[in-house]
């Protein structure tokens, strides 16, 4: 047992590590600030306490504690592969290989039973082909966009990103809730409609 | 339904408040760094983290689902109470009540059932009384210990805190896990051994 905990709690040692790596997203501003960026710990920690919060609205029932494992883990990999910004073709590039190494060597440091159900959730999240994984997933592309309608256009208007490709990257939400892309959707228009963020039709 | 989704959203925008909030605690140093302060939301992810992987260590059976639940709204109430640093009792002082009052604002931005259900995984905690509780505020514990630890004595050192005021403050560990204390309590000897922190017999 003891050899278990010490291996354990050089794992929770590593994962320290999240807190240091800062994704596009901001959080949500006060009047008149300019917020600094979130890192990826705090993120997984909201978008578990979405998961809590919003379970009444996913398509099908899921098991909430596989979710929340799910949700806890699931940026891990940028511990050492780095956060990608999803609207970035050419960071992508790569991204699969970078995240299997670090999966390997982070997930690698628990006693081999732990590192199999770390790699197992982690895969589950990615492929998004259980009733969890597609609720937990929906989820992570809501965090995205909260900070974003709540900022006038965030990281949306900061990037130029069009409504099309707003839309486009988020419209797998209703994989997982069509109850929250409906409300979502809703974001995408008011902040096209105050000019933050253009459509394809506006640049002609 | 709609109703119910605009108040979880407006409760999920001001929990963002929680990554303002900073406690004494500072991130795992790497070396020849001065590591930030971490705030209270990256620490609820760290801690659920831990509930996660060292459960096969608790003293009693818990349902992870709660104890995860639990976490995560642990420290909501610091969005308007603040974080209140544990050796210093002044401060301490009128904790419960600022607290109180900003359970009842934060939580009753929710829907009756939830807020109902988020003030009894609060009560629950804070009263550790049931195995999940004392499992989790074990953790809490330990989670203010490992960088104390990992960084030559962190805080402990910062503020002066002997090995005797260490071992009094996070002995209830072992109502959750006394495996997780006995550990625990070599990390005191060791920091104690190696000059960091002194114990009240060194000041004599």
């Amino acid at each position: 047992m003891k050899d278990r905990l010490d291996q354990q709690l050089e794992f929770l040692r590593i994962v320290d590590g999240l807190k240091r790596i800062d994704r596009m997203t901001r959080l949500i501003q006060q009047p008149g600030e300019s917020a600094r960026r979130e890192n990826s710990a705090e993120h997984s920690w909201h978008l578990a306490l979405m998961a809590m919060m919003l379970v009444e609205h996913a398509n099908e029932p899921v098991d909430l504690a596989r979710v929340l494992q799910m949700i806890l883990i699931h940026d891990i990999v940028e511990i050492d592969a780095g956060d990608t910004f999803v609207y970035d073709a050419n960071a992508m590039t790569g991204k699969a290989e970078r995240e299997a190494r670090a999966a390997e060597r982070i997930f690698g440091t628990l006693p081999d039973d732990q590192r199999d159900d770390m790699f197992s959730l982690w895969h589950e999240f990615e492929a998004r082909e259980t009733p969890e994984a597609r609720y937990a997933s929906a989820l992570d592309r809501l965090a995205g966009m909260l900070p974003n309608h709540a900022n006038g256009g965030g990281t949306w208007n900061e990037h130029k990103v069009t409504v099309e490709q707003v839309t486009r990257r988020n419209e797998s939400i209703s994989m997982g809730s069509t109850m929250i892309w409906e409300h979502a959707k809703q974001w995408i228009t008011a902040t096209h409609h105050a000019g933050l963020i253009d459509s394809e039709a506006d640049r002609k």
